[in-house]
């Protein structure tokens, strides 16, 4: 498998995912009528969540953002641009399940990437990459006591599986690292939409 | 303390209580009526949990079923035995209580050698052991949102901080190997079944 | 900034936070009528708790407490001391807040100190400090189903960030290692007694 080297798109990607989690950290909290502290603390939780789990379990610590001051500074970022341009955003929330999408494609790969890079294997980096694009999200509902009635979190956590997996056939091609992750994105927003549209789920076991 | 090599019996050991907890894990889901997507993941956390806590808690990451793909494919293998022959699993569910049992005396052994193997002190070997053998079942309990009734918590750990001690005193003695991981496990089973029969348990604090 | 080598004070304070979180731990899993099992289990997590989440997000692991048999012996201690003096320690109950105080105050500088110590920055050093003083209280509090009523959250993780900050500023200065750690502590000590006085909080977010 070709060997990733982080590029400048998937940091600008990460930098931009991060954003998303947090501004949708932040508006949960606010919705919820937590203070500033609190919603500060579900903000970064969203946004950093997943990738501190992944770099627990792989054992890549100091886990990610503590080792690079522009995390901190994007999440602090985003919360002030949601304090200042709430009202534009609330505008926006029925399309914040665009920036979701957009935000669990962008993680998905980074934990892919991150835990092959490491030497583990395809299934493995799969499934770290799931770990990266929901933890935050399950994290930030959990604390706020809310359940995602929108999608069934089957789909949700199926989607990043389904991408991942994407991600790394497409790595077997002769495709340019930045098309690779502009494909895995669309596919895994597309399917996104369609399972909402569509209402799918899975069967119970039997 | 005798040094412990990683025997084929402890390997073997090892895949049978992945085995175990795995089928504990589908079967409590499917009582739930979870997905598929559920039961796989509630049946995965069920038989990695617990070393999964172990693991990063003394440092030894990536946690152990990344390294080796074996214990993924006896998650698999194990959910598709559920699937097929779930009725035969379910006639046996009053035996389940024995698979329990033999899974956590698995479990606290293995916990308590990785952690010995670490140069650690053998209190906190046999904590870790405790940790690997029953955390994975409070998140499967947990996740699923069921206490577990027929037995007391508290009775469910300390057996496995008897078994603990048991294996680290025959460490002692001139016992094989083999020998010494059969007692450890038929006192562990037997301490459990009493204290079931019996309906054991602690008084509460005064 | 100064480098802190671990002192005698630094140890002796570590360990006498140690105690007062098991003792906070204990009385908690009393009152809750908990058995012996369950209650050293609360005071073990409550004392440690903190400080295990931080040592696994900055990666030192094995984890402070199993690397030297003092930390398990203390709160044996704790757990023993409250057994037999129960009746004085409940007495004490609304001095426990001072206690609690203390302990927030010492594990906050100790967070503080170990992360500037692996070389990370100011900021998440006062991140992991802040985690180091509350998450074994937010474990406690949520393991016994139970809401702190007394203090607002916010305040009470704020008033670690406020410390920690306190406490990296007098680094800068000439101050004796002692007097910085005694006036952070202070300051901690002082701000909650300020907020639960005077019933602060933070607005909700507009």
């Amino acid at each position: 498998m070709e060997k990733f080297s982080s590029t400048d798109l998937i940091y600008f990607v990460d930098l931009a995912g991060t954003f998303v989690f947090a501004v949708s950290g932040w508006l949960l909290a606010s919705k919820k009528q937590l203070d500033f502290f609190g919603a500060a603390v579900i903000s970064f939780i969203t946004a950093v969540g997943g990738g501190t789990l992944r770099d627990v379990l792989i054992g890549s610590t100091p886990v990610g953002w503590m080792q690079d001051i522009n995390y901190l500074l994007i999440i602090a970022s985003a919360n002030v641009a949601t304090i200042f341009f709430r009202r534009i955003f609330e505008k926006l929330r029925r399309t914040m399940f665009l920036f979701d999408s957009i935000g669990i494609g962008l993680f998905t790969i980074l934990g892919v990437q991150k835990t092959i890079d490491l030497g583990l294997s395809p299934v493995v980096a799969v499934m770290m990459g799931t770990i990266s694009a929901v933890f935050g999200g399950v994290l930030r509902d959990t604390l706020v006591n809310e359940i995602p009635m929108i999608f069934r979190k089957e789909v949700y956590a199926t989607v990043c599986v389904g991408g991942g997996i994407v991600y790394l056939l497409l790595g077997e091609t002769a495709l340019n690292n930045d098309f690779r992750i502009i494909i895995t994105i669309s596919v895994i927003i597309t399917i996104r939409i369609l399972a909402v549209v569509n209402n799918w789920s899975f069967r119970a076991v039997k």
